[in-house]
């Protein structure tokens, strides 16, 4: 297989991403695909299968990462890395990770074909589990390669059956101590492309997004307490509706976040109220907040602003209200060198193009706190990902692997 | 037995029901006296062998009502009735509904002893079935006397186990051709005592309440849609969000009926929201509405200006809304008449009483569309009904007891 040429580059990456989603087809639509499972396994083979055939040295690491390699001339020293996750969601979509993973091995066959060996050695890594779908546990992969995790970990976290992610490990091939050390300290750059999974690019109407950094996010559950009443009985004024008050405060979060304005977002998903009887004043109310910026302190700042206005809400309706947080991710920002050549790069090639965060967890967060990192994005239709409805068509995804190809000849040809 | 003295009146009913609380006394606390079950049945047949040893004439009629009756000496003409139910919901309290029924049975045997035979025919019923707890129909026993129901129906109506009504009915001796029609033709008036199932009486530090009219419901569901995205890559203006204008909605709904005020009440009990997902922006939210005011115009024009504005609201966020009603009870105005006696006797033994509605039905309600009818309440402690925590103490027992003796000696002894 050959594909010298920019067409060939272009019609590459759809093709197989075309062919990897009949690995884990999902009958209700979309792609299943979970982290240790046949069909995982089989997919990361055919791709190991390519790597070989389009001229790169193959290897799997301990815990199951994928890397196809062109060695550089200049000898052992530092990696330039791409690549991304072919692990899904439950019926998830063709594009979300596998793109990033397709285009990395378009690129770098497109470099070794068009010219040659590189001076840095290049890599393309298809990392094993970056969504969490099967085990509680998020970035396996790209943690056992940054020293979040060891590949010894995981003997009690377990799926859905009871089985644990060291047993599926095993089952899969993986976790022999023969096997290569995924733990990494010889890349020199990182570069992760990825569909933008939101509204953005589309609606501006532009091929790429440079991704700032990738935003921090702190997760809480609030808990609004007040009395289950008779519906019929108690009078308004009488009232501790839980709901009710929840309900204001779910309107004072949106406004609050309105207010403080992009790269911000604060979300209510998930509310359960009690006891959730058309009948019965609701006597207790759960929901989850989920805040983000590329910054900490705005973060902060915001979530004690609101949670002091919940306090106020409460104090006015008679409800108490408790607030618990169970997640926290620091921002991770992009290498500022990397994001100069990328916004170059789209200048010389005319790509209309912005800067801008990335409001999704991404394995480059993980690779960002041990190289210089960039990310890349394309637009994702609809702003839709994690549905069987994904999609990016085949020229806004030529856009993304030709300014990747763009950046890793630049990191892997021209630096010594 | 014999109850001649008023101290013995005031006795009796606490001694009654905690009698009565034996059947059905469930492990999670409070009573389960479902219909047609065994504890219900042993609940009647106690309750009518009470009436027997008190001199009552006792008779069931083919659905399982129970009656005991002083025959007046007027013969056979309009009967003054009094009574509630016994059957609970899952885990009841003591008193909701047997309180009517042992306090009717009192009244009765106080009566019979101190004042002899009635003029007009007295009888205390003891309906079978109110809540509507084992099988999805409510007021069974009162709809059967008012012609709402027929006794032949209920073969397509199953419990949770899949027994029909009538199965169940059958197999607890009922249901015969032979057995006394339950349609009634021959009330003069209806009288019901029950506990007021809400904070007020005891928040005013009143000993009864005079229903002016049990409330009408509407009932409905609200559909909000938005989209479903991702939490963190949709900024906030491009946001749909259901969960978000579904808040709006119900604080909205809170604030109209506030400004409408007492006695509407306008209650959100359950509400579900999709997917219900920390990190997933909600597509959609259903609520109920329940809407409850003793004029049926009040609460169509209310409901009319709030799913106004909840259109509004809707349109303003590009969300679209649907309402769907699946209740409409009418408002029972209880008889004016019977409501100034009450008031009268109230006054002369110096009870403090408010004029109120009921905002719970009852089975009274369906007895005013047949007779002059009239409710009287007594306070709950807290507020609190349908539970184990039900309380009212035995003197505010007692002052209920000797008003509902006081009006039915009116009725039945003073009228010719």
């Amino acid at each position: 297989m050959t594909m010298a040429s920019k067409s060939q580059l272009a019609s590459f990456v759809p093709k197989l991403l075309e062919e990897l989603s009949q690995f884990g087809a999902d009958p209700r639509g979309g792609v299943t695909r979970l982290l240790y499972t046949a069909e995982w396994l089989e997919a990361q083979q055919y791709l190991a299968q390519q790597m070989q055939e389009l001229g790169m040295d193959v290897y799997f690491d301990r815990v199951g990462n994928l890397f196809g390699r062109l060695q550089g001339t200049s000898g052992e020293g530092p990696v330039v890395m791409t690549g991304s996750h072919i692990d899904t969601v439950q019926s998830g979509g063709f594009y979300d990770g596998a793109y990033g993973v397709a285009a990395g091995v378009a690129a770098l066959a497109h470099l070794k074909e068009t010219y040659g060996q590189p001076v840095k050695t290049l890599e393309v890594v298809s990392l094993c589990e970056e969504e969490g779908s099967r085990f509680p546990l998020t970035y396996w992969g790209s943690g056992n390669m940054t020293g979040l995790y060891d590949s010894e970990q995981g003997a009690e976290c377990y799926d859905a059956a009871g089985i644990s992610l060291q047993a599926a490990m095993h089952a899969c091939g993986f976790g022999k101590a023969e096997q290569r050390a995924p733990r990494r300290s010889d890349i020199a750059a990182f570069v992760e492309l990825h569909i933008e999974q939101g509204p953005v690019l589309e609606q501006q109407q532009l091929s790429v997004g440079i991704v700032e950094a990738i935003v921090g996010q702190h997760r809480y559950t609030v808990t609004v307490g007040g009395t289950a009443n008779h519906a019929g009985t108690t009078p308004m004024p009488l009232r501790r509706d839980a709901l009710a008050g929840a309900a204001a405060m779910i309107v004072q979060l949106e406004t609050e976040a309105i207010l403080t304005g992009s790269p911000l977002v604060a979300t209510v998903g998930k509310l359960t109220t009690t006891p959730n009887t058309p009948n019965v004043i609701p006597g207790s109310v759960s929901f989850t907040v989920d805040v983000r910026h590329i910054d900490e302190t705005a973060i902060r700042e915001f979530c004690q602003t609101v949670f002091q206005q919940f306090q106020e809400i409460a104090g006015e309706r008679g409800l108490y209200v408790t607030v618990e947080q169970w997640m926290e991710a620091a921002p991770a920002p992009m290498d500022g060198q990397l994001r100069a050549r990328l916004s170059h790069i789209a200048e010389r090639m005319s790509l209309p193009y912005t800067v801008m965060p990335s409001g999704a967890g991404h394995d480059a967060q993980l690779l960002s706190g041990v190289c210089p990192t960039a990310m890349l994005f394309v637009p994702s239709h609809g702003g839709i990902s994690h549905s069987p409805e994904e999609y990016t068509s085949p020229d806004q995804l030529a856009a993304g692997t030709t300014m990747l190809s763009a950046l890793l000849y630049e990191l892997a040809y021209e630096e010594k």
